[in-house]
């Protein structure tokens, strides 16, 4: 499903490295790597031993940093951030990790997810005399543990995070530790790996792909992790929760060569494909993918209902945030941008259209017509994953359960809606079967919420 | 393979429009589809029926073409260019179209192709008087047609082209007229369409489908067009040969979703995939292709095969000209670009690695150490062409004889440079069998030059 | 003298405006005009009477608003800023005005000048809980406020206003108030204007010039004052002192078509320079000044003395950050940027060089060496200053005491250093003859602590 | 004079350096020492012995050169060209130096002046086969060259300069030698200097004082000058005219502190202003200037009437290409860019107003009004020029004599037009009482067509 698309916004990254020559290198490589989580604003925080320095920008992590700031960038331990889009006139306060000066000594804080009980937090903290200088999440947090009075850091940060409800996965640098905690329901991803004698923390195994790093594991759900130059230790700040991920990072956020949990991603996805092949077998000559994230779906359509795959939908490699729109009258007269149908390989042909998700519908209505234009006979949508009805409270940016459209919608309506064939979607039953279900014991829990209603956090559906 | 890691360049693209309301901006569209034929520069002139206005520069179309300069671009008809990579300082002055202006009107010209007399044409034009500001074969067609004295200028153009020898697709844009030539081989490729009631001419047919424009037919080859108010003829400038389209076009250069003489090219390349396939069957657990060019055959190989086909290798989207690159020591340390394996498909696995084409084995070599590193047992080259033995005149950027590793080293040899298990090609006699053999006699015939030293053009294996 | 070559650097500057229906636009004319007070950073704070709209960047005013950017600030209510270079990884954060949001409302702060108490203001506010993203003195400031407890904002802000010990000139915005304040000396200037029906603040009169508004009064030592749609109050937070405005303002910061407290600058300066004419007549031919501050002391030294004044000295108009410096082997070639002294005008010559004041020494020595190359047979420098012995607390970037050449050497030796062949400076008392006294009753003291060491809050001199 | 304000725009500059170790590096800084005489695009030229690597772009010198692509211009002989504004979609392809490249070597040319036959020779060399690609003179010259046939190249340069007609300084680089050339009557200023033991050739002494080369003499009109290796040698192409040089380098286009034929420019200016003041005492109070060329000929102007100079009008240092214009109804509101009157200085005050020349009179009234509303009790305009009445075809680009307001009002009707008490122009007896007359026999002749329309080169009164 293409992101420009619909209402289905990419999530954050975040990275932290102890120990290492080229801290800050390794953490421009990682955001590099974490790129597809958001492309809005990233920023780098080094620590020297003695102090902390910060680059932080709008725009693409090859934007913000150059050669030249690269240098400035010395230390062994660092911690980084990559921004999803979320637009404002004041965009570049909430770009993180954001940097927090005291006389005693420095903090930065980097986070993923979403506070549920962040706006209470504030009214509370504005009351006992905080303010506020940006939306982040991040900059809650650094107020709880200031208030956590004169207890040593790492206890003040425990007790702050106690005080937190929804979804985080954080990462904290000072100039001589590395703090990381993630959510007693392990409801973002993050993982622990080593780089030679450097310890390294990512939202995605595949940042450790990238600069050569081995996974370790992941953190575990309400671990709180103690890096420093003694070494790795690690507490649980809540009771461990049974772990509840987020179904969609298999679905649809991370990198298919990233592993979620031991379980690598292109290979989750395609064996969502199998599975909706087994459930909805389709009577057509040809099964197409929408660039890039339903790829390996629809080749796991394939292969298992034996028919052939194509490439059928064409992303174009070079519109970037620079390209001019065509006006609405170029528009109707044809023109299309970023996507195209593959009039050679559909033309005459019943199509098997593969998307990973559903949000508006808008991708599938646009795909269903091109396909169609192109001389498809029958445009038949399936998607590899149920319908999404319910909203997100963990940092998913999903629209309100009002524009959702399966939420309001039947699915004879949302047939017609697209203009499709046929419309399916793979049950939730299946998607469990493949992917584990929210009551797995063995760490692999799943977060279904938006397709189920049951949200792991009580109360949580009464928001 | 990856245009970046070879010696393999792309080979520019032409765009003609007549007749059009917004032709400057139906010509942008059509450059940015034809922008993996060439990122160096690009070029639109466009006439206002009084006078042509020019916009070129050094970038990506993105980059060229602002809001502001489109606006100026006022005008139904254009021709443009985008030009590949060659570096130097004096970049601009090469980029297309060349504009020349004189006292009775201007003409400009934008090329695809390579003159192989060029070198001859520019000594004989200097000793007659011409100087020459630039390297491009567009200005050495300016100066013929200069030379063509007081006959009528579409007289003068076809005297001109007689003296051409190589290959060359020509758009040429008076105040008044839009002229198209294609050489008598017909080595490249250029095809023509309408808009509505505007003709036009691309390089490929993917800038027909982004614009909305629908395929007419080929430029056949030695054909010679004059588009003007009145309506298109045809003539024929040199006897009409039989076609040699570059074999290169479907193997490497055009996009998957373009049509050559009625050909897509990605069902080609899968067919290639399939005849790889049938000539070496080959006992492994999954396939996979190198992004993005090889992905059609691989998946042709693994439909035939019935192995699986898999994302063993991932292409970094957001790795852009402004990336910081990493010191050769975190390139020993593990560091990788561009492009990663990923280890949860090909660790334990034998993997058929398919490539399109093998020039300098770089890839090759990189791809099979990155796939062992991520755990492959086993790793098997397959390449869904010949090997390239022999340098090309006519356009594509190949190294010279003693550069091609096939020229040099038998299979073995190469098998082990590359480190890979096996290395296979697939027989030109399937190549001709798919793509279609350089005797065809309608018009499907190929230039196969690189891979077996038979030049279409007579005289050309001694150059 | 020449900002980039001494330690002495300008001021920042603000400005305010309530109730005009441009009010960013206003903002941005005026801030243009007060660019020569900072050129690090700029930004723009507007209240639509609902909300706060802020843009902010590093750069000069415009490069950091484009007209794009201009369009989204509309209000009738804005505060301005521009800063002066400090350098640093960090900078953005330190772009004022600071915007601190919360759910009853906004505030945005703007600052010109230095707090000298503002280290134990922010480990007191640490100590009771508050954190830290900047290093303004306008955080500082925002926190003191917050600490103000249940009063309502304007109380809340005036008891904060008594905490601070120093120099400020302040401009505070709210959805629907702006609030002005001086410190109780009035270090730093700032005037009241009227723009038909709105007020106007401003750190210099140039900006009322600039956008048309007529200038009312300064705004008094002490002052506080609330501007909202219902009018203009004023109250003293402090008892009024004695002003003591900065005397470097006449000799150096401000703008020469700027007035300072009703007297022009320009005529200030060239009054500063026939007193020194007439404390310092010499022997010469010709009168130059350094450009541009030092143009209207030697204008005044030329009238005096009946020398003619001359063009001697000429500055660069192209020379932008982005220029390539000559390598320490072509400056001693003899390649000179920036400045370069006029053959035609000094050879030969018995020159007065006229400069405003004195640092570091190193232009005197500079332009001393240029002057005689370029022929001048004598050069004799003289400052229409004292020299400067004591460092300023109050918002003057000068050196540390030990960095002050003129507290470190006597006279013979600063000449011999700079290699004239006199050096003279005005002496206090004529400053205080021409600009007024510390001890002026109508309002007209000045502060001189930087030449003669007796600051004007009791116990700055034992910093 | 503003050069914003009216018709009368600046007129390139050229340099040449030979056997110099940064050839490169000594033009980047010439040509910006060059700077005022073009903003509009800038290029170097430089020779490395075998071949020749040029630099060009649009923008100022700091914007077209950056440290990365001067490090590939390495060389011991370089040209460069700053050009003037001209607009136009076609920008590029003007700026010079222009660069021809054949199969025996490659020329570059560049310009500053104007040919009068131009067109005549463009017909002519495009009858007999040249094709131009640009506007510039130095593509004529360039085709002249290539028709001399296969003479020696300096024979044929020497014989190319023949057949040109009007004005010219011209510099030519090879491989091996640098070539200079002026016009037969010198009418743009060209001198010759020595670099250690490098030969260096520019516009304006100014660049010579920047790179630390010192003065040898004019190059003398009719002159060519072959610099290679072995030596500077002196031919004369036409017979050696009486030098004819444009008044208007030393009323307004070259810097001050720039010497023309020994003369320094400001002293020349400072003249101008005293005996403007003598033919045209005024009885007033103060004497200012329109920063930034009529400041010498004010100061001037004050010396001889013993009236105070002060600094009655301030240029802005900070408004640049990218600022935001105001809207006509902010403009109409007061909002005043580039230049303010200073209040405090004008205010009560009968101001005399000296302005260099006199073209469309649109600054004049601009500046009187905004004195008078500044409070200037009288404004009276004085002219340290004559009135231009006369096109000029040499290269200042003037406007046609319909638009010269001096070509059709008289004096009384202007000075009604601008509004002012009293308007009066310096007399062409007293200018060239000042300056030197047409006549002159010892190289001091001038060009004072514009003023008299006695054209120096027989015939151009019939242009």
């Amino acid at each position: 499903m293409l992101a420009e698309l619909r209402g289905l916004n990419e999530e954050c990254g975040v990275f932290g490295v102890w120990n290492h020559p080229s801290a800050a290198q390794m953490s421009y490589y990682a955001l590099h790597s974490l790129q597809h989580r958001g492309q809005e604003g990233s920023g780098i925080v080094v620590t020297t031993g003695d102090s902390l320095q910060a680059r932080k920008g709008l725009g693409l992590v090859t934007e913000v940093f150059t050669a030249k700031c690269m240098e400035k960038l010395q230390g062994t331990g660092a911690i980084g951030h990559v921004r999803y889009s979320v637009g404002g006139t004041n965009g570049y306060e909430n770009v993180q990790p954001l940097l927090f000066r005291s006389q005693t000594g420095g903090i930065a804080i980097a986070h993923n997810g979403n506070l549920t009980n962040s706006l209470e937090l504030r009214v509370m903290l504005e009351n006992e005399g905080s303010i506020f200088q940006t939306d982040a999440d991040a900059e809650v947090l650094a107020h709880l543990i200031k208030r956590g009075g004169n207890t040593p850091l790492p206890e003040r940060i425990k007790w702050a995070l106690t005080q937190l409800e929804g979804a985080y996965a954080f990462v904290l640098l000072t100039e001589t530790e590395l703090y990381v905690a993630l959510d007693p329901y392990g409801l973002r991803p993050l993982s622990l790996g080593k780089l030679g004698d450097a310890w390294v923390v990512a939202s995605e195994t595949c940042a450790f792909d990238l600069i050569g790093a081995t996974y370790e594991r992941e953190v575990y759900p309400g671990e709180f992790l103690t890096i420093k130059d003694t070494g790795l230790s690690s507490e649980f700040v809540a009771k461990k929760a049974s772990r509840a991920l987020c179904a969609m990072e298999y679905v649809y956020f991370s990198r298919p060569d990233s592993n979620l949990r031991g379980k690598n991603v292109h290979t989750a996805r395609k064996k969502l494909g199998k599975a909706l092949a087994q459930e909805h077998p389709i009577e057509a000559d040809v099964v197409t993918g929408v660039p890039d994230s339903s790829l390996s779906a629809a080749i796991g359509y394939a292969e298992a209902s034996g028919l052939p795959y194509e490439l059928g939908l064409i992303k174009s490699r070079y519109v970037g945030r620079t390209f001019i729109e065509p006006s609405q009258s170029l528009r109707e007269q044809g023109v299309k941008l970023k996507l195209s149908a593959v009039q050679g390989v559909v033309k005459g042909k019943r199509v098997i259209m593969v998307d990973d998700s559903f949000v508006r519908g808008t991708t599938s209505t646009r795909i269903t017509r091109m396909l169609k234009e192109a001389g498809a006979t029958e445009v038949h949508v399936l998607i590899a994953s149920p319908p999404i009805k319910y909203p997100c409270y963990y940092g998913m940016d999903t629209l309100s359960a009002s524009e959702l459209v399966a939420a309001n919608y039947d699915l004879k309506e949302m047939r017609e809606m697209i203009g499709a064939d046929s419309l399916r979607f793979l049950s939730v039953d299946k998607l469990q079967e493949v992917l584990g279900s929210p009551n797995s014991r063995d760490d692999h829990g799943l977060c279904l919420a938006c397709f189920t209603g049951n949200y792991p956090i009580k109360g949580d559906d009464h928001v």
